[in-house]
């Protein structure tokens, strides 16, 4: 396949979307093809899954893994590979590494379960690289909300439990991540990821 | 667990519903707790992804077995082991068998993952007994619409493929399927279903 495969990987209110949107402009302006997607949702199969996700009632912790897998498959053969095919650049707000931090976290699932029904789902689709936005669990819940005071622990936890999660991915296989310290400002964090991505796109 | 689980498995036209509700009233009338159930949409979830599975637009074919996977891993926790724990006697309409039966025929999958798929979601649920009701694919749709001419040879390949996997796994474990002739009349297939029933039910 012709194209590059990015994945932004992290927890909620680490800047995942606006990093996607500031890489998505700079490669366009320098003429390369962007489909910038997300998961869950990323098609119109997926909006329905997502919505049975959020909104369906109670759903068993497997039923939930295979409906994550399910809006994967979607995904992956209806838009990922054909834009890759195309030659384009698919950057991606979250992927498979996602479902195995918050499974994983949430510790309804193994880990490798989890990896190996979204290995099935994609027919093996791994990005070509990944970043995690890294950013202390507290800092994070004060950037969402606004004021640390009203996150209970439990939560708390599950988040840091997330987030330990993401790092050790990244540490197990450092060829594919590249772990980005968002307590930097934007600009700076940026210019890490445009100099990542020009280093993944050198000929 | 103490209940028993069985499933009746077959073609649309075979007769399965008539027979599940046959032997549900007789098992009632002897003071079982019967539960009778389907798939897919054995569940509110279940429901809202046998809508998304027959009215959501393209659905890639790993997609769609992992919905199929997702309906029954959600069935299996919530309705047919909590069934089974309390000592009840399960009937489903369809169960793993017709996954593998329809995907293997579609030839979209391999029999194999399907199966894998299906243990993995319902944590190795196999059924007690499984009842294959059997009938020529000619017979099955002139019973559905009452004239044959109307059905196009594409689908009758396809049916036919669907009866030749049924046929082949339950050859492949005499144990737990049970094939009937279904051009039998009624009374007469009903009576062995009771019979083989009243087997598995012995102390």
């Amino acid at each position: 396949m012709g194209g590059r495969f990015i994945t932004f990987e992290g927890g909620d209110g680490v800047g995942k979307s606006t990093h996607i949107s500031l890489l998505a402009d700079s490669l366009r302006a320098q003429g390369h093809e962007v489909v910038v997607s997300r998961e869950p949702g990323g098609t119109p199969l997926g909006t329905q899954i997502r919505e049975l996700l959020l909104h369906g009632g109670d759903v068993s912790p497997r039923a939930e893994a295979l409906l994550y897998a399910a809006d994967r498959a979607h995904h992956a053969a209806t838009v990922i590979r054909p834009a890759l095919e195309r030659g384009a650049i698919v950057l991606c707000d979250r992927y498979l590494d996602s479902s195995i931090a918050y499974q994983g976290a949430a510790r309804a699932l193994g880990k490798e379960e989890v990896r190996e029904l979204s290995l099935w789902a994609t027919e093996n689709l791994l990005p070509d690289l990944t970043f995690l936005l890294d950013l202390p669990v507290d800092i994070a819940q004060q950037r969402l909300v606004g004021e640390s005071d009203r996150i209970e622990s439990a939560g708390m936890a599950f988040h840091e439990a997330v987030r330990a999660e993401f790092l050790a991915l990244a540490e197990a296989d450092p060829q594919r991540w590249r772990v980005l310290d968002v307590r930097e400002d934007i600009e700076t964090v940026s210019a890490q990821i445009h100099e990542h991505v020009r280093e993944l796109l050198a000929p």
